[in-house]
């Protein structure tokens, strides 16, 4: 039984082994290799506390097991930890026996990030050169980090419904030597790329604010309720996603599907166009959306990355389980 | 992060603890402080394994996880290594960090022994003398040992499909210094308490093998499709069980409830009986019968139950996770 704590997850883990990890098991889904199982999330009446399970088995990478943990909304100002807090525990698909348990506070951070970069690599137009990030809390600067490293981009505009919260992105982009400009909303028609990265219950980037041949990766949805674009985008867009299942029931694209604006069959796996069963993008003109829900075979995936980082570098901890 | 290991179970945990444990954890379900979230359950296409989680919280005694693993019926063939493979995993209910990691195997067998244990020690008759089995596995002679510290039991009686298993019953009756007969199904009429714990397809016992007065408990279904005992006998009897969704769901009250011999509100928790707001048996001439279908929570305390004497005895492993 291995252990690898939160603490060594920053030291070990690359963006580079994340954007890999999910892209292959992106892949794995889409050709029936690797399927997630039914998530079980509880508002368990304590600390108003969420939490629950989201698992999956990968045949193709033999990665089985699950993410458990969620959202306390007391833990930073009652005791100084973060709110969403999480474990990932693999199991050997051979005998069920645990494997190893890992800290899965930033991994899920660095997956989330690595599902939009998967996307922007996969659909977005190779000359894109500005990146526009409608959103721009913690998870907006993993987000807009690992973006960056999927192409040749020249500037990074934004948005943010708390425009003080804008210097976040600003770092990022001097980090890569990129200059960073504040713009509205009708700003984001510059962009050739969009991550949305908010926890908006109301639609806030609309069809007119994107120009044709921009990839859009919206990302802030997760959840029966929340929305972070205007449907009238998602019916002109092409519609790509990690789980169709959740992305037209908990994902950005419920509401498209619930006003009519597309229907289940406008929504493909971006794992097919990684597969290459499905073409991508077809045009420079054309406008692509990828609705990232977050499965659990993503947590599962760059947990199983970090124990073999961990074990290659000697810092994994053995229990005699 | 506390770590108790499959092999530190034998030496740490009682059946008295266990006992316990259930019993708190059944009462605090029917009190409403305690629930199980929806289980997860899947063939995952591999090694013909069943793999899955059965989670729960318990406000009352604040435990917070769940049970991950499964069945893998090549391990013993293939490897030397039993077939039903599980871990606790032990939650903060403060904070979402994982707080514990306890091996499952053996605490399995014992929290539904001891489930078996509450339902007599709260529904058979106090002049109970005869205890009866039907099935004579692994799993029976568990169940019988923890029923035999319930009462004072003069004698115990047996039946299985393969006959040649019942010297396993046999051997628990003399630990306990107690006589055992073979008997066919008509004998179990002797029987003051039966515990059926079988993988049976269909009904083993009918409702003319059970004399008036007696307590049946049901171990052995837990799956659609199951049974055990005839219908008509759960008519003839008052029905208790652990949790009413699975009972009449995956449990022995499943066909009752299919063929309408019995209907949801005939089912009640035995928590209740064990709370005080539901009387248990009124009579020495009742048929009482519980159903016992296992629940997370049931793994959840006796977990939480072995923690605790491995913290206290310095046999917990301590990781800084």
């Amino acid at each position: 039984m291995l252990i690898v704590p939160e603490r060594e997850i920053a030291d070990l883990m690359t963006r580079e082994a994340a954007f890999d990890a999910v892209e292959k098991v992106f892949a794995a889904m889409a050709s029936g290799d690797a399927y997630n199982f039914p998530v079980v999330r509880e508002a368990i009446g304590h600390e108003d506390a969420l939490y629950g399970f989201k698992g999956g088995f990968d045949r193709a990478g033999l990665t089985l097991g699950l993410k458990a943990g969620g959202y306390w909304p007391n833990n930073l100002e009652k005791r100084q930890i973060i709110n969403h807090q999480s474990t990932v525990f693999l199991f050997d698909p051979d005998t069920g026996k645990a494997k190893a348990m890992v800290g899965g506070n930033l991994l899920t951070a660095l997956r989330t990030a690595a599902a939009s970069s998967v996307s922007i690599k996969h659909l977005a137009r190779k000359d894109a050169r500005v990146i526009g990030m409608v959103g721009a809390g913690h998870q907006a600067k993993f987000q807009l980090r690992a973006a960056l490293e999927t192409g040749n981009f020249e500037k990074v505009i934004g948005w943010n419904f708390h425009p003080e919260m804008l210097p976040n992105l600003e770092e990022v982009a001097s980090e890569a030597g990129l200059p960073f400009e504040a713009v509205d909303l009708d700003g984001m028609t510059e962009a050739d790329v969009i991550i949305t990265i908010t926890s908006s219950f109301e639609a806030i980037l609309q069809a007119d604010h994107v120009s044709p041949g921009t990839h859009i990766a919206c990302m802030g949805t997760d959840t029966k309720g929340k929305q972070e674009v205007e449907t009238a985008l998602l019916g002109k867009a092409r519609v790509f996603t990690d789980e169709v299942a959740q992305s037209v029931s908990i994902g950005e694209a419920q509401h498209a599907i619930q006003d009519l604006t597309i229907h289940i069959e406008d929504v493909a796996q971006l794992g097919a166009v990684i597969n290459g069963t499905n073409p991508g993008r077809t045009s420079d003109d054309e406008i692509t959306l990828f609705d990232g829900t977050g499965v659990g075979l993503q947590d599962l995936a760059v947990a199983a990355a970090v124990v073999d980082l961990a074990v290659e570098k000697g810092i994994a901890i053995e229990v005699d389980f």
